[in-house]
């Protein structure tokens, strides 16, 4: 079907390119760093979204939308966000086109259209949400503010790949307000779990949760969480942050409430997100070398009926058996896909089923009619077994699950497998060039020992797990005394 | 409640505008011309989200998405429709800012990262997705493609007014590419007729369907549909439109496609869409001096519940009564809020939901517990009665059904006292002036007279209307002949 994609073992950074794009989820724009998501991918991004959203909103939180520019004086109040973000902002300047006297037919940036006050392009909301806040606080009634927001963003960066790191990308970012620390804490903890949950109950992905090292902190937070994931290539893949940004944000734009005793206090804060990066870790995470495989839960088809005939008559006797099938499951609320196709053989379109990361496949042919029997083929395991025509729809909704669950207890025990416990430098480094995964060591909690490990290894900390036993122990590098392990990785 | 808001007859634009803001629908950000969608605004955008996003699967269409960021001669390409945005782009020439070495812990634009091509922000998606399709099409097979987006689109707009008109706005945006003239067309028609159904099904609102005339054309549109609707005021809003875009971005791009005869065409496209904008035309076409009036099908709370109590004792039970009631609606779908909020009174509640527009009210007070009754009040008529408790749930879906005919038939009833048809220039000037409204008058097609009439009496030709009757006639300002009415209003 000339859908070939590269082997894993052969050059895992082509396989993922491969399948993005044969499986036609997405692909490189002509504008520079931009991706174009195609219906496919897209599909798959909805599910995540109604997955999120209703979890975002179980936890009390409701949407609303913010402007996609921020001015410069507003951008740069909290020093420490714009200095992080400051390298890759894309920048409006001008508003306004005009004909090109020198070339007709093209048009010219317009000089006397120049903005009074730069734009820059949001990277992320912190700003210009904190800067809205504080006309909507000034009681510890008016708080806390629970928001979320489903928007795009732009960060220019200079390597991009699709999905992973793009220069425009779909996310969702979460902004709250609380009158103490420790409500703005719990907040951030609560949604560091619901994308746990959702990373592992959704897209059948372990999940390691901890928090950041100040080095890797979000630019503003006073600590940021994060769940790490491990992709098949031994490599870590940060899915999604939470920050508490203790009252940074709230200083930086003086927002401030009075409580209930009167007193004038600034607001604390949180922010978290997750972005179409996630269906990068979904694909690096399960897929093999025929293509995608999705979890039921976040894949746009769960069944497609492919009929095996030669005849118009018996492609009528089979549609019969299979609309019967699909209108069955239709009603238990899967989407089921009949090809009825005739310009393409069976084969090809099991391989772009199965390329397509569709979670079963039922097969009916003119054999099948006579037994009252389909063939019943998963993708997980590329089992396939014969069941009658009678039970097959009842079958589906626990063999579903069972995918969900197998794909899931696969990556777990990847994971397990691919995380090893070192106590020497040595050890550390054989360990990342000859196996990859989470190395767990001891690290004694200076900048200095993780620069100097990220330098001569590119391992960096992806996390200090927060249900790790204390343990003491001493830092691999430097052998200063430490209390816990951390996890270590090369990462996306 | 501090909610005063100004009546509609004393001043309709400061009306519409304390709506927005004191029904907490949306406010003007500090960036210029953009606005913040508060949580209440956009749930109601969220409902019409699904409504249509629905309505648009259920026709074959896909979502998709692709950047925001189109390059200068991308943009430049199919003329007639750069030309027609050029003067209101946001632009971006820059993707760094740097350490402003004059003012410590500032930033200022690096000079030294300026883009060699320019990016505009989409104002509308066209070119950057046939620049896309180009990639997509190369044979009768690959098409028809019915791509939908949802995303943010900027228009350097002077003169902004929260949801009618901003800088940037949140917007749907389809674009197909067909193999025939009549498809196209077809399609041009399909999703004109979806929008109406959408308009008049779901926003309550009665539209007329047209055609545009030639200087109200999208630019790069062979014809653009339209529908429109009739504001309280007697002005016209413009609520969706539909563009049969010809071969012209194909044309433009280089699109071509191999028939089944082999032979190379130019694919022929259509692009429509609706926005934010209908948020504004919702408020502005049912609501009254006391607040917003929504149909059920978009209205965030279907029914709300109010207490009227004094002691804890009696709170408990209307409570028990109130979740019984509540939880047999959230069975059936509805969206229920018990407001048991002890600081405010139920006066102050009764307005706060009648502000929101809240379809159906329910009090319970002491009282009503004695006598198993409740207190039901519709928001559009403000009709109370009292009802059985027992009772009270099932009554609900066909109260709520009957709201949102109610609403239609007022709006249509209101319309059609507002449409009047006219056979001179002196009428059609008097009419606009001392009644406003839709004027239906001949009218000789040439654009000299059409600009004449906008000229000198500020009415557009908001239709050229689909289903009106031919009738031979005379244009109101030419004298010369004319075939149909056409549909003249001022409007938003």
């Amino acid at each position: 079907m000339g859908k070939e994609i590269t082997p894993r073992l052969q050059d895992y950074s082509q396989w993922y390119l491969d399948i993005v794009k044969k499986a036609d989820m997405a692909e490189n724009s002509d504008v520079r760093g931009c991706m174009v998501i195609k219906p496919y991918g897209y599909s798959i991004w909805e599910k995540m979204q109604a997955g999120l959203d209703k979890m975002f909103k179980d936890t009390g939180h409701t949407n609303a939308y913010f402007p996609v520019f921020v001015p410069k004086s507003m951008f740069e109040a909290e020093e420490k966000n714009a200095e992080g973000f400051a390298k890759e902002c894309a920048i409006v300047t001008h508003y306004r086109l005009k004909n090109d006297p020198q070339n007709k037919g093209k048009l010219m940036v317009d000089p006397d259209a120049k903005l009074e006050e730069e734009l820059v392009v949001r990277p992320t909301s912190e700003a210009i949400i904190w800067n809205t806040y504080k006309k909507w606080i000034q009681s510890y009634r008016d708080l806390p503010i629970l928001i979320n927001q489903w928007a795009n963003v732009v960060r220019w960066e200079m390597r991009t790949r699709l999905f992973l790191r793009t220069a425009e990308f779909l996310w969702q970012e979460g902004h709250t307000a609380h009158a103490t620390a420790k409500e703005a804490e719990e907040e951030t903890v609560r949604m560091l779990n619901v994308y746990a949950d959702f990373a592992e109950n959704f897209m059948a992905l372990p999940v390691i949760r901890g928090r950041k090292s100040e080095g890797e902190r979000f630019p503003g937070a006073i600590e940021t969480y994060c769940i790490e994931a491990l992709m098949q290539d031994g490599k870590a893949l940060q899915a999604g942050t939470s920050h508490f940004l203790g009252q940074n944000f709230a200083k930086a734009f003086d927002v401030q409430f009075s409580g209930k005793d009167g007193k004038l206090d600034h607001v604390w804060g949180t922010s978290w997100g997750v972005s179409t990066r996630l269906i990068g870790g979904l694909i690096m995470a399960h897929s093999d070398d025929d293509g995608l495989i999705l979890p039921p839960r976040l894949a746009p088809i769960h069944v497609v009926i492919v009929p095996i005939f030669k005849t118009e008559a018996e492609l009528a006797s089979i549609a019969a058996v299979a609309e019967k099938i699909a209108g069955d499951l239709r009603k238990l609320g899967y989407a089921v896909k009949f090809d009825n196709r005739d310009n393409q053989k069976p084969g090809y379109k099991f391989a772009e089923y199965e390329l397509k990361g569709v979670p079963v496949r039922i097969a009916i042919g003119p054999r099948d009619l006579e037994n009252g029997t389909v063939e019943l083929a998963r993708r997980d395991t590329k089992e396939k077994s014969v069941k009658q025509v009678s039970e097959v729809a009842a079958l589906i909704p626990s063999l579903l699950e069972e995918i969900q669950q197998n794909i899931y207890q696969r990556a777990l025990n990847f994971r397990n497998s691919m995380t090893t416990h070192v106590d020497t430098y040595e050890d550390f480094k054989k360990v990342l060039d000859e196996k990859g995964g989470f190395v767990l060591a001891h690290w004694d909690g200076s900048k200095e020992s993780e620069a100097a490990i990220k330098e001569e290894t590119k391992a960096t900390i992806r996390c200090i797990p927060l249900d790790a036993a204390s343990e003491s122990g001493k830092c691999i590098y430097s052998g200063k005394p430490s209390v816990q392990r951390v996890v270590f990785a090369r990462a996306y």
